[in-house]
C-alpha cells in the first residue's frame, strides 16, 4: 500500500512539479489541499481542482478557512491594531499560518505519512509550514522538493514536459498573493531598496477619485456594520475592500525583518485592513484608559511578531488573545471616515462609552469635577521624586 | 525693596492680566519672558516686547530656545520616531517644557522670589510649568492668577479696562499654538468627538497640488540635507515645513490622555515633523537590527509619554537619550519622498549601511550564504518548545 | 436629621480621635467599619467593637474581607509571582485597597454623605483610600481629620481627655500591620537607611530551628494542599504561615518608592507569601513556555505597581487578571520545600505538565527528537542578522 | 601546506579526541586555545598546556580573558542585577561567549581555515560557539567532531587508545564548570525535576558557620572595596568568593529554557555574584528613581536573555550597555551584609546619593516639603480616569 502524503497545492509551477515528483518519483499517494483565505474566486478554485485531478492526485480538497481565519486571528489583529513595523497588516504572514493549520488538520484526519509544501529555501513561508507541522503533527515527515532539490524554473518545466505536462508557465512580472486581509505584490522594484512600484503593478487600479464618506460601526471591537447596514465582520471587511480599494487606499511597501534574519521588502494593498485598524484604534483612543492602551500596544506588538515568525501556536498567543478580548468590552460605536484618492482620514467617532464625554468636563474648559487647587497639589507631588533627586545630587546648580 | 517675579508672558489677554495683577495688586517687580520655540516672527517678538513695556514691566526678555529645544529634545524624538498614540508629534507638549526650562533658568539667574504662568486649571500646561519649577527652583513660589482666581475673560477685560489697558480682546475662533515641531489648532469642532476641522481652520492653506519629489539626507539619525543641499537640522526642518505644509500634509486630529486623566482632542498640522519621522523610520528599517528596532520603540514610547506628562527632567530621560543616540550610528543615507495633496509616501532609500544589501542575499531569492537545509534545522529547533508543550499537555489531539 | 458618615476604624488613637471629632464637633452620625484582611483575632474584633460603641458610634460593622481579598487579588499576585522590587509581597498595599473597597461598599449601601479615614498626610494609605473613594463613590465627601488638622499625638490625647476618653495611649515601639499576606514592622531602625531591625522587633519570634520538609500542592496556579492534605487556598496560606513563620523565614526590609515620590523603608515578615510565590514560580519554570514566563513577568510587574499605587480599580487590572489566569492552566503539581532557620529552599517539583519531561529528551543528553545537524542549521540562521550587520558595517575588522 | 584549524581546548576527553581526529584523520595543523574566565589555577593551565603538546598540537595558547570578561560583560550584569529567571547569574552562558570571542579573535589573527569545538548536539554551548564564529569569522568552516560523529565516550576512549593516548577517563560524578562569576554543577539529580544535590556534590564545602558582617563599597555601580579596603572589581569579586562561599551561600538550582527549546536544570554555587548583585540592587533602590529602576529591569532582563542565547554580538547589546552605564552615576556608597550558614541578608546602606535622605522628609512622618492638602489634590487627579470610566460605563452600580 502506498504511503499517504498531503501537499499544500496552489496550481502554480512549483506545486505542479511537486505533485508529479512526489507521486511518480517518490511513489506517494498524493492528496492535494487548497486552502482559501479569502483570495480565490469560485472559478479559480474549480480550475485548481480540475488541474489537480489532471495531474493524477488521489484526492483534492478545498478548505474554506476564512471563518476560522477571521475568528481565530484577524479578530485579534483588529483588537490589537496590529501593523508590523507600524505599516503592514501581516496579511501573508497570517494566511500562511492558517493554510498550514488546515493542511496539518487534514493530514491528521487521513493519518498521513508525510506532508509537503512547495517553498524554496529563501523565504519565510518554509519556516511557517515547517513549524506548524512539527508542532501539530510531530513525527510526520516534511518533504520540500523545491527547497531540497534546488531546482530552477527551467528545470521544473523541463521535468514536467517529460511527464507530459505542458502548460504556459510564463512567469508573471510580479508575484501576487491575495487574501481577505490584503494583497501582496513582490518582484522587480521591491527587490531594490530605492525603487517604488509603478502604477500598473498594483492589482487594483484606481477607478474612484471623488471623495466619499463612510460610517463604520464596531461592537466590542469588531467591525459589524457599514453605512448603517449590519453584517458579519467577514462580509464587512470584504465590502469595505470593494468600496475603498478602487481609491488606491492602503498601498504601501513594507520593509522588515524576515524570520531568517535578512531584510525583506514587499508591496501590498490593504485598504480594508488599514481602514478597519485605524478606525478601531481611534475608537479605542476615546473609550479605553491610558494603561489599557499602553498594554494593548505591548501585547499586540508581540502578537504580531510571533505570528509573523510562525509562532501562532506558541501557548502565550492564547493568553494574549484573552487579554486583548477582555479590553474590548467598551469599544463600541461609530467611526466616520473620509475616503480620497490614495488617502483616507478619520473625521470623528460617536460612542456611548466615550471617555471624552462632555458630561464630566471638557479638556481645556474648567468644570466642577476638580479644581485648579487639586491640580496644584497633583503637580507638587508629581514633581517630588525628580525634585529630591536634584536636591540630593545637586544637579540643579 | 520689591520682591522679584518672573512671568511666562505671551502678550495675550491672560498674561496681560497677570502683569497688572502681579505688579499693581500684589506689588511684585515683574520680569516678563517670552520663549521662542520656533513659532514667532521677528515682528511678533518686537510687538510683544513693546506691549510688555507699555504695561510697565521691570524688564522684558526674549529667549531664543530653538537650538536648545532641537538639541536636547527634538533630536531624540526623531531618533525615537516619537508620535504620541501613533499620531501626534508632541509639539505643544515638548515646547511647553522648553519654555518652562528657560523661565526657571532666568528666575534662577535673577534670584527671583516667585514665578508665574497664565495657565488655567483645566489643561496640561499648568502641570508642565509647575513640575519644572518645583524641580529646578524648589521653594520659589508659583503664582497662577488665572487658575487661582478662576476669572472669566469678561472679568479680566473689565479689570484691565480699570487699569487703563484697552485693547481688542476679541477671541479668535481657534486657539493656535505654533512652533518648529508643529502647529496645534483647538476649539469648536475639536471640543466634540465627532466633528472635523473645516478647511478654513487650518493655519496653512493648501496652495500646492502638483506632486513633488524630495530627497532627505540623514547622518547618524539627524536630518542634514534636502535635495542635495546640506544644512543644519533646524534649518532643514524649517525648509521642509515651507516645502511640504502648503500641500496640506501632516494634518490630523490627536485624541489622547491628558496628564489630569481626561481625554483631550486637538487638531494639528505638522508636515515637517511627520515627514522627518516617517523618513527616518524607513531608513532605520533598512539599517537597524530587529532587536534595535524593538527596544527603540519601547524606550521612545516612554520618552514620549514622560515628555508629554511634564517629566522631561526625570533622570531616566537622560538614560533613554544615550540609548537612543547609541542606536543611530548606522542610520545614514537618503530617503526619497513623494509629496501629494494632503498625502505623502516614501518611495525608497539609499544607504551604505543598508542591511538589505544585495551583496549578502536577497529576500526570496536563493543565495550562497545559507542553505535550505540550514533553515530546515532552524525550523525544527524553533518548533521545539511548542511541540513539547503540545505533547506534554496533549493539546494536539 | 444628621448626615451619615462612614469611618474606617481600627480602635487606635487616630481613629478614636476621629470618632469624637466627627460626631461631636462636626455633628455626623458616625458608622465605624473594621475590615478584617486576615490580621485580627476574634477577641481583637470584639474588643474593637466594644470600644466603638463606648465612643458612641451610631453603628459599628465588621467586614470579613478575607475571601474576597484572596479571590480578587492574592490569587493574581500568586499567579504573577508579585514581589515589589523583587522583595516585598505588597501585603499592606493590597490590604489597604480591600479595606477601602469594603468601606466604599458600605457607604454606598447606607447612602452615606461622607467617608473618613485616619491617615496622615505623609504616607501611601491616604492616597489609596482617597482614590478608591473618588472612583467608587464619586461626590461623597472625604474627611481626613488627622491629615487636615495636622494634630500631634499629644494634642489628640489632650482632646480625647477633654471628651472623657482616657486610655493608655503609650506608643508602641514599632507600628505593626498584620494581614493574611504578611505583617509589616515599621519604626526606629526602618526610618534610617543603615540599621536593621533587632531580633526582638519581629512579631513572630524564632521557635523552630530543626529543618523541616514540606510538600505544597498547586492546581491551576493556586495553592490547594500541604503535605498531602487538600484545603482551601486561604486555609493553606494560614497553615503555611503557622508552619513556617516560627523559623524566622520571609523576614526582610523593603525599600521602595512611595506613591508620593519619596523612598520608604519598612520591615516585614511574610513566610507564607514568600514560600507560596517562590514555589509557584518554580512550578511555572517547569510548566510554562519561555514567552509565557516573559509576558507574565511584564504584566505581573505592572499589576503589582498599579496595586501598590492605589490603582486596583484601573480597568487594565481586570484585563491583566484574565491574562494571568489564562496562563495557569498547566501550573499543576507538587513543590518540595526545605525549611531552615531564617531560610528555605526548593528541592524540586513533580508535575504531569512538566516540560522537562524525560520522555522528550533531557537537556545535555542526545535524543531522537532533533539532531546536531538541526542545531547547526539553527545556529547558522540565528547568526544571520548580526553577521550581515557586521559585514555591511565592517565591524568585524 | 596544511590547513590551519583553531580548537577550543579544555584537556577533557572530548577535546582530546578532537585534537587527534582533526590533526591525524582530517590532516589539519591544530592550534589549541584554552580561555581562562576565572576558573583555572596556574597549575591546571600548565597541565593543560603540557597535555596539548603531548598530543602533538602545532601550537597551544593560553588566553587570560578575565579582565575583558569583567569589563565587557560582568560589569553590565552587575549594573543590571542580571539573574536569569530571578535565580541564575548566567555564569556559564556568559563565559562561553567570552571563550568563543577569544577563539574567534585568535583564528582571525592566524588566518585560520577552520575552527572547532567539542560540543555535543544536545546543549546550549554549541549554539554559542557557532553563532559567535558565524558573526566574527564568517566563512571560516566550523567543525564539531563530537556533534557530527555522534560518538559515545566509550568509542572516543577506544579511538584514543588506538592512537596511543591512554589516560584515566573515569567520568566524574558531576560535570563542574568554574569561572569568576560562578560554578555550575550538573548531573544525576539535576537531570531529574524532583531531586536536590547532596551536600557532597557542592564544589565548595561548608567550613564557616559563625555569622560574619561585611561592608561592600560601590562606585558608579561597580564593586570597588570590601571592609574598607579598596581594590579592583575583579579582585573584589574573587575576595568576596573566598569570604562567602565557605558559608554555603549562593547555592541554588536553576531551571530554565535552553536556546534549543527544552527545559534545562543545573545546580550552581555563586556566592560572590549573588551577594554583589543583591547589594548593588539595594543601593539602587535608595539612589535611583522609580522609572530608572523600571527601565533598568526591562533592559537588563533582555540583556540577560540575549546573552544566554548566544546573542552577545547583537548590536542592541551595545546600546543597552550605554543605557545601563548611564544609570549608574549615582550608585555610590556602602552596603552592609550579614553572612550566615547558607544564607545572607542586607542590613542597610550608606550613600551620599540616598534619595531616602532625611533632609527632605521621611516616609510616614510629616514634613515641610509638601502638605496633606497637596496629596489630597494629587489623589483626586490620580483617580480621574478610572472615575470617569466608571461613570461613563456605569460600572460603579
Amino acid at each position: 500500500m502506498k504511503k499517504k502524503l498531503v501537499l499544500a497545492y496552489s496550481g502554480g509551477l512549483d506545486t505542479t512539479y511537486c505533485v508529479k515528483y512526489l507521486s511518480e518519483d517518490l511513489g506517494y499517494e498524493v492528496h492535494t489541499v487548497i486552502v482559501d483565505t479569502g483570495g480565490f474566486s469560485a472559478e479559480e478554485l474549480a480550475d485548481i481542482e480540475k488541474k489537480a485531478y489532471e495531474l493524477g492526485v488521489a484526492k483534492h480538497n478545498r478548505v474554506n478557512q476564512v471563518p476560522k481565519y477571521y475568528n481565530d486571528c484577524i479578530r485579534y489583529m483588529v483588537y490589537g491594531n496590529v501593523l508590523k513595523n507600524n505599516t503592514y497588516p501581516l496579511s501573508v504572514s497570517a494566511e500562511r499560518m492558517f493554510q498550514a493549520l488546515a493542511i496539518a488538520e487534514y493530514a491528521k484526519s487521513i493519518n498521513a505519512d508525510a506532508v509537503a509544501h512547495g517553498s524554496t529555501g529563501a523565504g519565510n513561508d518554509q519556516v511557517r509550514f515547517d513549524v506548524v507541522f512539527h508542532i501539530l503533527i510531530p513525527g510526520v515527515e516534511i518533504i520540500t522538493p523545491i527547497r531540497d532539490n534546488k531546482l530552477s524554473r527551467e528545470a521544473e518545466i523541463e521535468y514536467l514536459k517529460g511527464k507530459g505536462v505542458v502548460r504556459d508557465w510564463t512567469k508573471a512580472a510580479y508575484s501576487i498573493n491575495k487574501g481577505i486581509w490584503g494583497t501582496s505584490v513582490g518582484g522587480k522594484e521591491t527587490l531594490t531598496p530605492n525603487q517604488y512600484l509603478p502604477e500598473s503593478a498594483w492589482p487594483t487600479q484606481i477607478t474612484k477619485t471623488t471623495p466619499e464618506d463612510l460610517t463604520l460601526e464596531f461592537e466590542k471591537g469588531e467591525l459589524v456594520g457599514i453605512n448603517g447596514v449590519k453584517m458579519s465582520s467577514v462580509d464587512a471587511i470584504l465590502k469595505l475592500r470593494d468600496i475603498a480599494q478602487p481609491f488606491g487606499i492602503g498601498r504601501d511597501i513594507h520593509v522588515g525583518d524576515t524570520i531568517i534574519g535578512i531584510k525583506g521588502r514587499v508591496g501590498f494593498e490593504a485598504a480594508a485592513s488599514l481602514i478597519t485598524i485605524k478606525a478601531h484604534h481611534l475608537l479605542e483612543k476615546h473609550t479605553l484608559t491610558k494603561w489599557q492602551m499602553y498594554w494593548k500596544e505591548q501585547m499586540a506588538n508581540w502578537y504580531g511578531t510571533l505570528l509573523h515568525e510562525g509562532q501562532y501556536l506558541e501557548p502565550v498567543m492564547r493568553d494574549i488573545e484573552v487579554f486583548l478580548e477582555s479590553t474590548q468590552k467598551s469599544v463600541n460605536g461609530k467611526v466616520f471616515v473620509r475616503l480620497e484618492q490614495r488617502n483616507f482620514y478619520l473625521t470623528g467617532i460617536e460612542s456611548k462609552n466615550d471617555l471624552m464625554s462632555s458630561k464630566f468636563g471638557t479638556y481645556g474648559e474648567m468644570n466642577n469635577t476638580w479644581s485648579g487647587e487639586d491640580v496644584r497639589g497633583f503637580s507638587k507631588i508629581l514633581a517630588n521624586q525628580a525634585m529630591f533627586h536634584g536636591l540630593v545630587n545637586e544637579t540643579q546648580k
